[in-house]
């Protein structure tokens, strides 16, 4: 970190900080200059050094040098992570799509998306039986009654399957039924839940809260890859901006910054950014030619019908078109689709 | 709520949204315009219908009329709720000061904190045992450890207690030695949460997420009010803003804004909000200047060595010379401190 | 527009509303519900009428019904419009390239970029001589001693250029050396200066400003059309969030949302979204992914030696990679480069 | 400024950039650590120096040290700078009140609303005859013809009077009608308007861009202070965030922090920050509680009439209960209303 003296700090408040620094075991390296004086502090990232620094009298600023995470840094892994989701690699060369349904609402609903979206080269069903709702007068999901439906589809489908995880207390039931963990994006600071599946020996999507920066999204994963969980996929969603014509804003560049700075795989979901059907295609492109290792897309046989979400789902013959359309943008990007 | 079609909506379009309409159990009021064509639809407020509605062809925007939530509104119960935590009531004409470190460090720290902000004359001690960092690197909490130094605090200085409640699982072992729980902006979407201490026979803290609209938070505290318990009070602390001088960006209009629609009363918590203890002492006055019916304010016995939130705690002597100044604002907004 | 009562409002108070509605010649159709009343009133857009209805008791909000720009719009114009920068067609199916420096900094540097970016593909130069820096302190761009390197450039390359103009003033000087008026971000609401190149002879682009919304910039062209200049090209540059990683947020769903709402082109400018030289590829194959009709890169013959916008520039090596790297997208998005 | 290099950065990486920083004609002070070497660098601020070092190779990052102004700065100028409007001291022991209508609309309605804001106390009247509306469809002012009504008011009423100026052209025209210049928050990027007021030898008050932070505004106004004219006041009045409740997000932390950063008064403009006159009482009280110098209120006679902006200006009974409201608030403060 380097600490940024205020103008009118004296040489004993000066003292006193650099005395400080020592104390806490590091090596301090004053440079002192007209206006102000500046002390260099090398190799230590932890919120509390900085902070106790900070509160010192005389501190005009204190700025950090490393990165705040660790082990999702390529500093530590150069090479990229690939995720095994049951047989489905993410993050190798192959572009990976999840699709379904936002919510599992019926038998019917879900296997019949699920056909469609394997027929059309989909990956990895979604659907989730939990759903975190803004307002509880709404549909909050089919709970346990769901959880035979995820069995019944992964079986007849030979699919894996990606269901969302609210509460710490339902891992251990999803868990026999579900090949990924999804954390929603207004649980990604919730670390309880996030520690807890740090502990479980299956994937992990996290995707990004709407008001987290990129370097909040990486510090949350910490919690599940100190665990011992290093199979983690980050998920761009959008985030929440001054602009109202998109439920939220996608964050394009997302996708370049953490393949650069972090060795996990990272995917894009078009359809919570945007909330609006017609525009997934549009974003579905740009994220793979940004870079994305995958998609995850929201479609519904019947949208009008759909109990969640259903303006921001692709009808049945758009997501299908939608999969052809994604290939020669997947080849320019030299992946495979 | 309103819905509106697009310019190129055909009658044959337009007809089968008035039959979806009929068909959810609504009467459809069509208004033909030149341009657009608009149908009113009254007495109905749940996220499925517009969402259904908003997935028909032809359909431009549906826009809500009635404000998203119930029970937190004014409409159903137009005179001030007083939440009374233990023998302090909130929301009456006294303002109420919740004090205290971030953290519980020690049985040193938090007993001497207890002390002085009592001497000064807050009402309510703060202290959580449990912390939401952004990194599993950084200071969790004393856990279990801190169970009987909240209740040796309690028991001593004969003080109400508020502590941070992080995981479902922890409500029944906080619940003996805590006056009021606290959800975190991390956690006001953390649904199962709310739904949790909406069981719970005991006030609730609810702080505004950093990107949540104070719609939001109005709907978020409908799942604990839903579940029996209304005893909630509300807690702006700062929002996320492209402006970085500040941790986050004080809202002050939500005080006006939440007293004029909500009956529940609401306090705001300048530590959080600025991230700095000297911005603490103007932004403790505007808030009282605004309405707020109480401050959450964090002070620790030396700031340079809190664990938590060093830079944003006031020294004691700060604190004790802001309790001072607070005085005359209280009175030229007609409340007492 | 809709009116929406408050839930308090009595039948007379309704009633005077509904005479003013009246008063300003429109046709109110009041809908009476069971907590509120509202009034439909078809047909009108303007401000002036919203903001009278919004000021009387008893008016809870009104909401626009129609979009608040016309000229720009679709409804007016359904097929895309194609603006000529001199012999380049921008908005047909061909994807228009304009690259250069931030600022033109000499003869040497200015014409050095003109040929490598001419080599490489791109179809007009960027240049500009007053440069609307955030500091007084900074290179404010060489002003009339630069009025003769664009007319060389012009010259010597053949090629159309763009020039940013920051002053009303400075437009009869600027227009014998330039294609097209580049309006800055920070202008964008500069209705002087809007009104001004709206009777000029001559394309103009006018680029999103960092906090304006899609309708904000929309209805800022608006001046310019309403002058009778229909030579207008829009640029999408990012805008403010609390994303601090780059210097803006590329609002990637703003290039299909203006495709659909409005008939003008649109282009996308990567190299000011995100401030680093290393994004700029990532987000130009995202741009044309999503359906932009061109782009605007920064590139200098020597970054590090720039004296605005280093950063952000592209060596001529990797300009000349990029616009290789480009052609597989346009062509997957059935465009031509 | 720091120079933090990138973890993979090589000692001859490394020397070149020392080697420019010695060009540049800075000292270079290398502190090697274990992951990363940061270069200290002391004692500039421009911009261009920062861009040079961050576009080289092996750079990670430029942090500047020195805040981004100077002349704005308390740095240069501890004591608190004291702007006099013709007889009106801004920024002493006494608040001030700007007030009036948006624009001036007619005789009648200026003159009317003149004599209830001084009467009750107002001590600068406000008036706009150029208006910068964001459609052209919105009415745009009274121009040449109001310039007279501006005059009569002054004389009449003897007061102060504040007019917006959004063109340089009309400095002169407007110079002999006003007392001050006031700069909206969509021209505080409008730097050749600033440099334009900044020959003149008047008072200039420049309002806050709604997506300006703090250092935009300190350092937009070293524009008007390099010209030589130093009788500069800073105001607040909302930046734009994801909120929607409120037109735009009032950041009341903005007044401690530029009373802290900077020596020139700061005042609140709680009608635009908020967009609703109900609003209004509420963030005045929070201004002066927070320390502002004083505050710029609308008002107009009948709002439902007005032809700008009436849905937040306050009624005549209104306002001249609001003056009556602050005083204890000003005194509170310490202050004089």
């Amino acid at each position: 970190m380097v600490i940024i003296m205020r103008p009118d700090a004296d040489a004993e408040v000066i003292e006193h900080v650099i005395g400080k620094v020592e104390e806490l075991g590091f090596e301090p390296h004053p440079i002192y200059g007209v206006i102000n004086t500046v002390i260099a502090v090398i190799g230590d990232r932890t919120q509390e050094a900085m902070d106790t620094l900070q509160s010192m009298p005389g501190v005009d600023r204190v700025v950090p040098i490393l990165r705040p995470y660790k082990l999702a840094g390529r500093e530590v892994k150069p090479e990229a992570t690939v995720v095994n989701v049951a047989d489905v690699a993410v993050g190798g060369e192959a572009i990976t799509i999840i699709a379904g349904p936002c919510a599992v609402e019926s038998r019917e609903q879900y296997l019949t998306t699920g056909r469609y979206v394997k027929q059309a080269g989909a990956h990895i069903l979604r659907g989730s039986i939990y759903k975190p709702r803004t307002s509880p007068h709404d549909f909050q999901g089919l709970h346990e009654e769901g959880i035979q439906l995820l069995a019944a589809a992964r079986e007849e489908l030979d699919m894996p399957i990606i269901t969302e995880v609210l509460d710490p207390r339902h891992i251990e039931r999803l868990d026999p039924v579900t090949d990924i963990f999804q954390i929603g994006a207004r649980n990604m600071q919730n670390f309880a839940l996030l520690a807890e599946v740090g502990q479980a020996n299956k994937p992990v999507l996290v995707k990004r809260g709407m008001s987290a920066t990129i370097d909040d999204l990486l510090k949350a994963v910490e919690y599940v890859l100190v665990g011992g969980n290093e199979q983690v996929i980050l998920c761009e969603r959008g985030i929440r901006t001054f602009e109202t014509q998109t439920r939220n804003t996608l964050d394009i560049s997302a996708v370049p910054i953490i393949k650069r700075f972090s060795h996990l795989p990272v995917i894009v979901d078009p359809s919570h950014a945007s909330g609006e059907a017609w525009l997934v295609p549009a974003l579905s492109k740009a994220a793979l030619a940004a870079g994305a290792d995958g998609l995850m897309i929201e479609t519904h046989p019947s949208p009008q019908d759909a109990l969640v979400d259903g303006p921001q789902s692709l009808r049945p013959e758009d997501f299908t078109e939608l999969m052809q359309e994604l290939k020669p943008f997947a080849q320019a990007a030299g992946r495979r689709l």
